[in-house]
């Protein structure tokens, strides 16, 4: 096995965020679900889009986030995703080319725009999304590269990849050529009402030894194994036979597996901004500490101190070079 | 002269502004003159994204942030301005039109691509602007409706229109239009290499009678009279029978008429993060409470503090209701 020439590899729906700050009022009568996220068609984006009020445009993307944190902390990113050849697919692009990840997908020429994620911002700085996923839906396994996947310490899959046929074949493809190199596959559930939609084929990935860390939050867990209490939820994830990081928001992060529970503290805020990316940017801190062979606790302290700094802001990418942060606390990157 | 349905129409190019973090050291690779805006061709926009950072796209355009800015102190703006029909040109209408501003110019169909400013944020929260003006070479005469122009108290145009005739002969007739109709004619100068291109015809719309009030900062005002001394700038301004705001960034702005020199102090702020869009909501302060007939002193505290809530987040258009803000600091909207 040669040295990994990346620290992770992301496969994602590569989306670009239209961010709006909105009162509470405004989801109560759209009907949304807050902190949710809902898949919409170009009907409903219109119509979404035509209510909602003025937009921040930033590139988004659940694991294309994380990518391009793992790159802030230092690390080297590759991401594989679609998007469309068009002004936001452009965007898209340019902006985590800029960050220095490696980013080779072909855009789709024609069909679908690419991917846009509406998000609502409440006072409360919790983000409520509404995804069109637009070329998203072209993703497919000729667009696993062997060579990258081969070449990355750690491949990082998106529970909602699982919302599309093809995509779901790239995901299977890019986790069966990471094993057969001797890498690792981690996978985030993304959300719970992604869980609802594929609890037993995630549960299946886990038993089928597909997955080697598996990121949840205290909802997603609860939904995967169906329960209201958080710790039977987290004992029968302890049972999986995987690395278990589970996520609590303000309460920090536990660190699961069948010998051990680690837990660890958040790391403090200012003030709560816009929560989009929290999840997202742990991850980040997480793998990349993985990758580099840290122990957990520190893994999860790199991950608390990148969702904390994404939560101060409006946008789910990196304000500031998260490597400089990270030195400035102590971390090792 | 009936009561005026807008209180402010802006006329401008209509731009969204791509902003990036950068440092010092890429301004001066690139040639880059600190503060101030220079126009750049396709292929230029082109180099200079591929080669900044990650961007955040936000609505901008100078007269079109001062009309927003109207609008979220409660005001009822208009604006007319030119995109065309492209994905961009999209969401700067969606945009404006979603703080309730009146905009109703027809996007070009077809030529060149809606304006972009490429925006470099330097750490000391400075802004360095390169724009490709794309469709705004577009707006002409014809887009200058009549019944809005006479149904506005004041019309507010921007320098920056002065670098393509069409715009110029728009400039004009909107000016005309709203004096005939006893109107008020606003102009800001925007930009110190604005004002060096435009001198002589800035100096003769002033002596012509065509503007009512003139808003400019130190750097444009002396500029205008080609001197490096503030006071000899300013005395000279006083002599021009308008109205003269004066802006000092954190030394507050300054009244000045024939008659008397009122000096304003700036709103007090915790962190300079971008000063994008300073100038611009400054202006929207002092032109809404000019529209409602306030006096000078409240008109300036009215844009100091527009202006402090823009300098403070990423962007130039208001991320909280400036109405909400002004009454929070007990001045009237």
């Amino acid at each position: 096995m040669t040295a990994p020439r990346f620290d992770v590899l992301g496969l994602g729906n590569a989306i670009v965020d239209v961010l709006a700050r909105t009162e509470d009022d405004f989801l109560i009568a759209n009907g949304l679900h807050k902190g949710s996220m809902r898949l919409i068609d170009e009907a409903e984006a219109e119509r979404l889009y035509a209510a909602m009020g003025p937009a921040t445009i930033i590139s988004g993307g659940s694991v294309a986030n994380s990518i391009v944190g793992v790159a802030s902390l230092g690390g080297r990113g590759a991401y594989i995703g679609k998007v469309r050849a068009d002004a936001v697919g452009a965007a898209f692009t340019h902006d985590i080319r800029a960050t220095g990840v490696h980013f080779a997908t072909g855009p789709a020429q024609d069909g679908p725009a690419t991917a846009r994620s509406f998000i609502l911002v409440t006072p409360d700085g919790e983000r409520t999304m509404n995804t069109y996923l637009g070329a998203c839906q072209n993703l497919g396994p000729d667009d696993v590269d062997r060579e990258t996947v081969e070449a990355s310490a750690f491949v990082y899959l998106e529970g909602y990849l699982w919302d599309r046929e093809q995509a779901k074949e790239a995901f299977r493809r890019a986790a069966d050529i990471a094993h057969a190199a001797g890498r690792q596959v981690a996978i985030t559930l993304s959300d719970s009402f992604c869980v609802d939609r594929f609890r037993d084929e995630f549960l299946g990935l886990m038993r089928s030894g597909m997955l080697d860390v598996v990121f949840a939050n205290e909802h997603e867990l609860m939904s995967l194994y169906t329960t209201a209490d958080f710790d039977t939820a987290l004992a029968a994830l302890r049972e999986e036979g995987v690395t278990g990081i589970v996520t609590r928001s303000e309460k920090g992060c536990l660190i699961v597996d069948r010998e051990q529970t680690q837990a660890v503290p958040a790391h403090p805020i200012d003030a709560l901004v816009d929560t989009t990316g929290a999840g997202d940017l742990f991850a980040a801190g997480v793998l990349f500490g993985m990758a580099r062979g840290f122990d957990g606790v520190t893994c999860a302290r790199l991950g608390g101190l990148a969702a904390a700094e994404i939560i101060q802001h409006i946008g789910a990418r990196p304000a500031v070079s998260l490597r400089d942060l990270a030195r400035q606390n102590g971390l090792p990157v």
